[in-house]
């Protein structure tokens, strides 16, 4: 048994990367649903489908359903889903498998990458986390992964979850600092540009080695000269003074305590 | 002119990856320093050159003397060493040029990147935050900075002050965040390698796009459900809880201002 036929349920970032990259792999996208219909045929149009906005009309006969919509919305647009002979999945890391329990067949299929409306995404060697209600669904998705490229990972929504509050550190944080980082440097007339190879040095170091192995700065060499001149240039700055404080307050304690 | 030999003076990760690329780049490293003879012999052998302890006993002749001695003890290498008829320049972001100003001509030489014992440092592309007392100076450092195939910035004392707080958000403290969501997965049983395709996907990513335009997660969507779901996953863990509550917050605030 092999997934050649899907069904997307959303029109966002996640539905239009994700159909793309099925399609771009032999895997014919049967349809799109949105409930608004122009989002609906926007995305059918770039994948070359029929849209849908109304969830009873949709195609019974596709492999798999994917539900890539908001949270919030997952669980009902599940429900209006008719009882398909296919694997239902939703794209989520913060919600649990049990939403979609109304299907004899659900799963979780996530992709653990940022995904964004400005950036291309390439499912090559992104990491796939994969949940099945049946065993024999768990072999389905992992072909599918396979078959974009990307890397699959068996992980259950109670791990999920915490995977998914790690990457809120590792990924909406720490972009959030490259936003600080950038706004200190704009209201100095300095150019960010500067500090874009230092960014990817960062991020590239921990790929071969471990985090606190690597950690530099003031903090770490304990050096409070230096702290407290940079805390006096952010003196007007007092939301960048604070978080400046406790991340270095964190460092000290994380490197104490080997 | 231009500067065709260097002494080293320091025995760090700085000195020891910037000897290698004066050596490589076709600048003679005429000597190194350290006031540790182990360590200056150590590095004098990994670039094939002489070592002193003892400052009173340097080479006078060389083009150039660089400083790449930690913060606190700049003034007091550049005091010992004698009134050399060469620029003398240090490594620090965090350091006026005026600690050198027994010298008539010294300068800063500051390379923007994260070096570490345990990385290779390679200086194509890095940026070198330069200033001179004397403007002939500038264009030598220039001039050694694209030797090494490094890019110059022409940046004052107390801008580079400012730069480097910036560093810190964008470097140190983004590494400390990777650490944080090794442990929390750690902790989990789960793997750190996951998490790694995201992370140099989002350095990469503001390579290209504004940060602030490419921030993705809870906070910037208001989803307040799932930071609360996040925060009680983190009660066991009640500094990163911490941390987790003032970047979200620090997030919520800068896209509110739109």
């Amino acid at each position: 048994m092999e997934i050649h036929s899907a069904t997307i349920l959303g029109s966002g970032n996640v539905a239009f990367h994700l159909g793309k990259a099925l399609a771009q792999n032999g895997i014919r996208v049967d349809a799109v649903y949105s409930p608004n219909e122009t989002h609906a045929i926007s995305l059918a149009e770039q994948l070359n489908t029929q849209a849908f906005s109304k969830p009873d009309k949709l195609p019974l006969s596709s492999d798999i359903y994917i539900i890539a919509v908001k949270d919030t919305v997952i669980e009902q647009v599940s429900d209006q889903l008719a009882d398909v002979a296919g694997l239902v999945v939703h794209t989520s890391g913060n919600t649990s498998m049990e939403v979609l329990s109304k299907h004899k067949r659900c799963g979780v299929f996530y992709p653990l990458q940022t995904i964004s409306k400005q950036s291309a995404l390439n499912f090559t060697h992104v990491p796939v986390l994969l949940e099945t209600k049946q065993q024999d669904d768990m072999a389905l998705l992992k072909q599918l992964t396979t078959a974009l490229g990307a890397t699959s990972y068996e992980v259950d929504s109670d791990k999920r979850k915490v995977v998914h509050v790690a990457a809120v550190f590792a990924n909406n944080f720490s972009n959030h600092l490259y936003g600080i980082a950038q706004q200190i440097l704009i209201e100095n007339n300095l150019s960010f540009e500067m500090l874009k190879p230092l960014i990817r040095e960062t991020a590239n170091n921990i790929q071969h080695y471990n985090p606190n192995e690597v950690q530099t700065g003031p903090a770490v060499r304990g050096d409070q000269t230096t702290i407290n001149t940079h805390l006096k240039l952010l003196k007007e700055m007092p939301g960048y003074a604070q978080l400046y404080t406790l991340l270095s307050q964190s460092i000290i304690n994380t490197h104490k305590e080997k």
